[in-house]
């Protein structure tokens, strides 16, 4: 598809019908595959739920790229509210896919546009964000957006 | 002071008496200086109204650990609802600080161990964090902790 298909493309937040694409979205990638489930008609009651509780929290946001009537991207932010840097608010982006079709034609720069909008808007002084060693592509897409890779980012899984 | 010494370390969910300690605790660090308000006896209001919004969201926690009445270290948990990993719930911590005098002596490792437990009860199936790369000794504390650095720490300034 050329750039020019992505005229059309709508950044917005998301619904709950948008749910199954989005797992889909998150499921097509080979890091995440190991861990999610199999994206099919029926969407698990888990990820309805987690939904469920995005949508409630005023401070959580998933945010969706649609394009033709389709989703082909996505994201998560949570402004997260912090004593350090003088009770400064931060967003934080989580879950960043765009369709592999897609790719490479300034959808994931939109969304990250968006999301900086949305950021600021709510008195957001910093954007933060994680991306796992091994998407190379993903950490120089970040940083061509400004984002510094200051910070080791670590997990413990508790299962 | 002997690692006895800390027999008597409580940890406990923060209260608004606590914030200039906290701010203090945050401040003793020579990266964060560059960027907090000075310690006093005033706290800025900034600093009080961003504790305000943490106690006011049932997925924000400022802790604190507590020795013969002093706040000797803090940190910030925030629950994060995700539609990745099966809609898994996530425990972020930030703002991780020791007392400099007591730091070496299992203080820190006292307080994380009460954070896991804190994540798990409330079905945290992973904890995560990110350590700015000059904070060598930190990052080997997490690995200790059984963190691994799998991701890149990205930052981006709204500011």
């Amino acid at each position: 598809m050329p750039a020019e298909g992505l005229a059309g493309l709508v950044i917005r937040a998301a619904t709950q019908r948008d749910v199954p694409a989005v797992v889909a979205l998150i499921y097509d990638d080979d890091i995440a595959a190991a861990r999610e489930s199999v994206p099919g008609a029926d969407v698990d009651a888990a990820y309805l739920a987690a939904f469920q509780q995005i949508a409630a929290n005023p401070d959580d946001l998933l945010v969706v790229g649609e394009l033709d009537g389709r989703v082909v991207a996505c994201a998560q932010v949570t402004l997260l509210h912090h004593l350090s840097r003088r009770g400064g608010t931060r967003a934080q982006v989580e879950s960043v896919r765009v369709d592999a079709a897609l790719r490479g034609q300034g959808a994931g720069g939109r969304l990250m546009s968006w999301i900086e909008g949305y950021a600021r808007d709510r008195g957001a002084a910093l954007i933060q964000l994680t991306t796992d060693k091994r998407r190379v592509e993903a950490r120089r897409f970040y940083e061509r957006l400004g984002f510094v890779a200051s910070h080791e980012g670590m997990k413990r899984s508790l299962r």
